[in-house]
């Protein structure tokens, strides 16, 4: 006997030293909030060095300033100059959509770029409003405080929620919980974003139609009953006119998506939009056949707005939840636009220090009657395809900005909004990723699943509804994956001594007499019961197998543990009662490569003296190996003794032994 | 060239054939909800042998009965009138907790064990009342209604709840849905009995003291200002017999404890106390002197309440709340006791079968005058320990009840209702679990906190608090497993072809120029952008300690998928990434043992042609194996050229070649 144990003292696996508590708690605590090391570059560094990197660590135009040259300036000014010409007819566009005098989109797009440029660390992301975020502050806060009867009520609110995000975006920066826009995932945004885009679109009915009256909803049906309430009211002069500038930017798209060289005339097709809109409006005085116009925009730079801020207002509570929101939600597609970029460049975007820029300037806009700003991708893109360097195409941007606000906007008394609905419903069109879809419905149909939750979710219920349940179900399948692990059953590649899963390599061969199971999740007490009751299936499915089949009966089962990464006391009091009815049942359990953490609990719960360190092994390999050993020596001594075998008592002695 | 490819052709991870959608649908939806295989033992049997075998799933009576002899039966008569002497008692007591009067107490130990022992799967488990639902029912219920002010509508009220406690508790048995209480870990119901045995212990001070005012909270502070706000309102003679019973409770507890024959000194001792009190009472006229006794109970049997369900209760909401809460808590209690003891004799327990049972007999219960049953341990360890056989003992201790109800209930007249607290609180005590805490202590830490929190949120703030603390910290163990999975650098153990944690096995070694690293956990939304940044700094940090000690240069990374079980569209995108730097920097990837679903994703993705099919091996051995060709064919082609290595462009065109 022992011949398990001659063998296993060759190599077996070792049971860790324990860690003390607080040690490991910090090395967790820094894995979890310090993953990519900031501080790496700090080591070993001169005291004034420190100061230098950390000041060039929170303001990264300190870094790249001094390598900064005259030919990137050229490509920079002609980026900047591109996405002005974008960034005025969308940013009063985007306004209308947030129920906020035109004028304020404006100033969103002088100050909050300049700061980014300070402290942001993407050298592509043009910053700007967002379709999403504006039509979001309209639909959350136009419920509570009405923009047509309360306009300077509503406008401080806007600020305040504005203030809220910035807030809330540095603060999440600061504690290091970048993370959680991670939990936003790819499946959920586009899902999410397609929904949003389909309810932009939605609320441009009322602009395309030159409605009056509409709906403060913004779900499908509510929209559909408002537009087809008031047929009556629809005036074909703006309808028309509406349907030819679409046609016309989608014209340019198409011609600019052809050949990437011809990306101006994409980028350019906005701005002429509202230049020949202005006009035909001047010319033919539609404003006066129904077509409905701007009106007069004051000229001047951004006022001071810092005491507009609404902290005493009964409505706090609104603007704070719709800060969070608009927060989550331009982080969540500022980081992941900032994330794609950098990766055609190959530099790294640090996503904390993205929150803390994006904070930032939110907070630096509230003050100075800006809404909230984010890195939307149409401007991003543009930017990047126009050839912009580094984030002094957002200086060149404001500056241009800035020349309109003092000199040009009374140039815009005269553009129909229909014209700026034309522009929004091409912008949100390209938004609609269907082919993202598809290529999730190829790849993963659970992620699919969520896309198409959150899509529905935002256009039947509301923004919230949809990312709620988008996030739920994204959970919901984490907690699943945990709660419902696969057992694999394994067996011998031929001719090696590699254990794989039977069904996924059809040459595998089972070993007679063994029954090999994985286990494919950490066991944990979401899966300690349902683990239980699978092996034991899995037991008498193989007995059963094998008595149909006429082969020789079970006596061993090997627990592959490779990918149990964690194991709390549920799992831990599971193995035990597994441990109890294998031997129970005359059979005996072996376990393989458990893994560091495993080891040590099975030790610290003294399981590894009731399971053996002798049935402990490195490989699946190995604990075969030491079967057949046994199973010989057992043969040979019951061939001598030429008595019926007595497995089950042998194995008592055996397991008594180690 | 080309010597991986001719190698790998002799064993490569194949990619799996593509399964119709539904197909796969139905298989993961039957491991999900049918785990068990409930069916198993329908497959080919003849029609009427099917029908019976069907009643015998749902009616485990009639698969027990036929083999249930006379010696079963004298084990089961001792068990159930052990377990009556516990149930008079007990059920007066804790009927008093919820506000009830005391005679529905004694109804509830009649009806319902006569359903279970129907139903039941279990042979050990005593139906009766328990301590924690009672206590939830008047601190949830008497919020809406006072028990004092309106006890016949409060009465009702509590029926109505207990009714939609065993239709949750149904529901969930038929719907499959039993994995529900697996969320309630061991460590949370540890903590959370822990916690309510704390603040029924601290119910109890106001029958200990004699008060007549108390708190309707449950937390430790409002109980303890109330406590101490009325000192002069304390009654030493009451507290006097209280600490005298308890005491002699205690005693008897711990005499039992000592040796396993004595379990019916503590079995019995419940009663005696009751008996000794209420002669004590009789004889001194001590009910004239501040000590409470119980006063006239009503004989006969449970009247029926079926029309007595309050369905059109202006609280009906707060009556389903308090059902579901006080249902999932008495199923969670239920069949863990079920388990454990079913364990011991070595059957087995359907969890789904079991909650029918549970929800059948409080709907039944809710229509005859009973609150809410489950299986309390300790009255099931009174039965066990008896020498209970089957769910007989319930019908044996059920018709005591009914004898008692009959005509013994005048006897109780002079109970006083601090023996009754001392009753409780001596079964609370016991109900306290600080070994099981330690033992969380010593094995997991996370567990323990999950515990404490439970705990404490009982304690200090109240039942569902606890309840939600701890459910949510153990959710959030596995969504943080997922999000921040390790990363383990793998070495070679000398002498073999095995690689394996480095932190784990000191005795492995690193492979020169090689980075082998081991994802631990599935590749999810949640963790794509983690393990992006965590791999690039696992490489840099290999490329600064290669350079710091002067060793050969970084060429390989191999990732070890063996623990990944499942990826989605966003760990797809990771890998995409995670390919183009690599080969930015000039270093190849190679992927070790992905699993099926893995294989699956990156065909379908075509991240399979990227990678290339010949650097995906089925060993992290293999891999290795194959670079080391690679690098030996590499040098030998240099030292021929004899010009510098130009690695990088020697691996692209290899990589062009596969």
């Amino acid at each position: 006997m022992g011949t398990a144990g001659d063998y296993e003292s060759q190599r077996r696996v070792p049971v860790p030293p324990s860690k003390p508590f607080l040690k490991s708690l910090q090395t967790n605590l820094k894995e979890t909030f310090f993953p990519d090391d900031p501080f790496r570059q700090f080591k070993h560094q001169p005291a004034p060095r420190k100061l230098l990197l950390g000041l060039q660590y929170f303001v990264p135009v300190l870094e790249w300033a001094p390598r900064y040259t005259f030919n990137f300036f050229k490509a920079d000014l002609v980026a900047g100059i591109t996405i002005a010409s974008l960034a005025v007819p969308q940013g009063i566009s985007y306004a209308n959509l947030a129920s906020i005098p035109p004028i304020i989109g404006l100033y969103s797009s002088f100050v909050p770029p300049l700061i980014y440029a300070m402290l942001g660390s993407s050298r592509d992301l043009a910053v700007g409003t967002v379709a999403v975020a504006s039509l979001l502050i309209s639909s959350m806060l136009g419920k509570v405080v009405s923009p047509t009867e309360h306009p300077m009520q509503y406008v401080q609110l806007v600020f305040t929620a504005t203030f809220f995000a910035g807030l809330f975006q540095a603060s999440l920066g600061i504690l290091r919980l970048g993370f959680i826009v991670d939990f936003l995932s790819h499946a959920t945004i586009v899902g999410f974003m397609g929904g949003a885009a389909t309810i932009v679109c939605l609320q441009q009915l009322k602009g395309m139609l030159g409605l009056v009256h509409f709906t403060h909803e913004t779900d499908l049906i509510s929209v559909m009953r408002s537009v087809f309430g008031q047929i009556h009211q629809w005036r074909w002069e703006s309808a028309v006119l509406g349907c030819c500038f679409l046609f016309f930017l989608l014209l340019t798209r198409y011609f600019s998506k052809r050949k990437a060289a011809f990306f101006w005339i994409n980028a350019m097709a906005p701005l002429t939009s509202v230049i020949l809109g202005s006009l035909l409006v001047y010319l033919t005085h539609a404003e006066k056949h129904g077509v409905q116009v701007i009106g007069h925009l004051k000229k001047g730079l951004n006022p001071l707005s810092a005491y507009d801020l609404a902290f005493d207002s009964p409505h706090l509570m609104a603007a704070i939840k719709t800060g969070i929101i608009i927060g989550i939600i331009g982080l969540a597609e500022g980081i992941a636009v900032g994330r794609t970029f950098a990766m055609f460049k190959n530099y790294h975007i640090d996503g904390n220090k993205e929150m803390i820029a994006f904070g930032m300037m939110n907070i630096a806009g509230s003050c100075t009657s800006c809404y909230l700003t984010a890195g939307p991708f149409s401007r991003t893109a543009v930017n990047f395809n126009a050839g912009s360097q580094s984030a002094i195409s957002n200086i060149v941007m404001a500056t241009a900005v800035m020349f309109t606000l003092l000199f040009l906007t009374p140039l815009f008394h005269y553009t129909p909004l229909v014209v700026l609905s034309s522009i929004i419903i091409a912008a949100m069109l390209g938004l609609l990723d269907y082919e993202a879809a598809i290529h999730l419905w190829k790849i993963d149909k659970f992620d699919f699943f969520i896309c198409l939750g959150a899509y529905l979710g935002v256009v039947l219920g509301s923004v919230e509804i949809g990312l709620i349940i988008a996030i739920t179900v994204s959970l919901l399948r984490i907690i699943l994956f945990v709660a419902r692990p696969r057992t694999i059953v394994l067996g011998n590649i031929p001719n090696s001594g590699i254990y794989r899963s039977m069904e996924q390599y059809p040459v595998a061969n089972n070993v007679p007499g063994v029954l090999i199971l994985q286990i494919d999740a950490p066991v944990y007490f979401a899966n300690a019961n349902y683990l239980r009751e699978r092996i034991s299936r899995w037991i008498y499915e193989e007995e059963d197998r094998l008595k149909s089949a006429g082969e020789s009966s079970l006596h061993y089962v090997i627990l592959d543990l490779s990918a149990v990464g964690s194991i709390d006391t549920s799992g831990i009091s599971m193995l035990q009662e597994l441990t109890k009815n294998v031997d129970r049942k005359g059979l005996q359990l072996a376990l393989a490569n458990p893994r560091s953490e495993v080891m040590k609990k099975l030790d610290k719960s003294k399981l590894i003296d009731k399971i053996g360190q002798g049935w402990i092994f490195l490989t699946v390999g190995e604990a075969v190996q030491a079967f057949r050993r046994v199973n010989f020596l057992m043969l040979r001594k019951e061939l001598r003794d030429n008595h019926p075998p007595v497995l089950v008592e042998e194995e008592e002695g055996m397991r008594r032994h180690f």
